[in-house]
């Protein structure tokens, strides 16, 4: 059950108990396990799963503000693209350990958003990002104005 | 903090609240929720994504029971390896769908485990598999013998 | 440039010396290399790999035949859903191996395909998989008839 | 067949005819075909999927020189692992894009490569990154010194 504006009628339900609202400008966390599948034959998780992983991470967050993706493409036609990110890679992550997902708003524009994203295990910083998001209508994917809830929504945050 | 059979101090500590471990011949259930990672240009869960759903759900399920694979394989060696499955897709799985991994041990023998699993939405049943699993030595992959611990925990499951 | 039956001007070009297609019955065969995102931490090729690599086969087969799945898409409305498979796993597949995915089809009926796939390691059988594809409308994932020109192309073949 | 440094009797010979190295600085060109499993639900190559695109790029590069990565973790315990990047993400790429994806050695230190890398398609850049990559011992994922013969090596191309 759907808003017209994609907003769902029970915000972050299915989240609920897994990833942590936290108000304002303070981060949301969630918490991913390492399975096989992220892992490569190095022993660790493989580069590109970290942006998985990094992805589950803000869309709970914009779950949890009461929007999913596929409800928001259903009612907006909009959607997210990443147009850039910067990673560091600080100490690998194993096979069956629960990481967390730290993801912080730091900028909101007219078609933008940035991610301030961290993974951490047990305290200890694995990885952190700067992820840029745009906006975008996605039968084109061209740059598209964030709807005006969103962005009251996420303006409180940044 | 492991024992020395691999079996974890604090059994199924980190998926509490997540799987739901079932008695006996009962079903162990795992949400998993869909991701823009797991689907398609299609639209819908890519095919391969099932069977890393299937495998959290095997993981979840053996941690329950007090074994993390990499704490296995740290201690005993030994590991699992898909010796081979057969799965029928009956409805698509789409973006944000919270999905449940339904898994459930139909057979016991001294290398091989079957697994009887399914994956559900709401009550309706995507996609239904049977998955044979061996028993390996790691470093070698050949089969090796359920440690007697794990055949004695599994044997009064299936 | 496609025609209006989505078949692509030149067919096959793409694959051109990648992929080798015997004529009528005989077996279609694409090399994959083995990268570190295809392996897992126990060291090997993870079974989910696999069906990765097999849809690159049977993509890469209709490609040799002249059909992109871009282009059907687009031209027809038509693709293509797996409704099931069962998979052998014989003998693991290791970082940097190169593969051969071996593709035949075995049947062609109305709305439905049925592949027999091998993947190959100098001559070793690796896995040996049955796939069960249906023809679908992709809008509603709902199965279609095979368009008439494909259904001629692969009659020859099966 | 590989010598004691891990150097491939044949150098180059798995990736002829795919991968085409030009001489010193000159540009690696590796070709990637997008199948359904490197795209999302939005339609396009999902946004990890490019970094496993980068990672063929650049072990394609190093196989070109003489250097598999298997042969290199079992005759020195050396590996390489990513560091830090930044990607800028610059129009999507499609189901059934053929990419090509462009690797330069950028730096070369005791213990760290640096590689610009572009994916274009039909001449258009798609995305480009930079990578910072150390060279490790695998068992511990310490930093390690480059291999001399690979030094070396890649010495003439930086």
């Amino acid at each position: 059950m759907t808003s017209e504006d994609g907003r769902e009628a029970r915000p972050g339900n299915a989240g609920a108990g897994r990833g942590v609202n936290l108000k304002s400008a303070e981060a949301f966390v969630f918490p991913v396990r390492v399975y096989f599948e992220d892992t490569d034959a190095a022993g660790i998780a493989y580069y590109a799963s970290y942006l998985r992983f990094l992805e589950r991470g803000r869309t709970e967050w914009l779950r949890a503000l009461g929007y999913g993706q596929e409800a928001l493409r259903e009612h907006t036609g909009i959607g997210f693209a990443v147009r850039s990110l910067a990673i560091e890679y600080l100490k690998p992550a194993r096979l069956d350990d629960e990481l967390l997902v730290v993801s912080r708003l730091r900028e909101v524009a007219r078609v933008r958003l940035v991610f301030d994203q961290r993974i951490e295990r047990a305290g200890a910083l694995l990885a952190q990002a700067s992820v840029r998001v745009a906006c975008v209508e996605l039968k084109s994917m061209k740059p598209a104005a964030l709807p005006r809830a969103l962005r009251q929504t996420f303006g409180c945050l940044a």
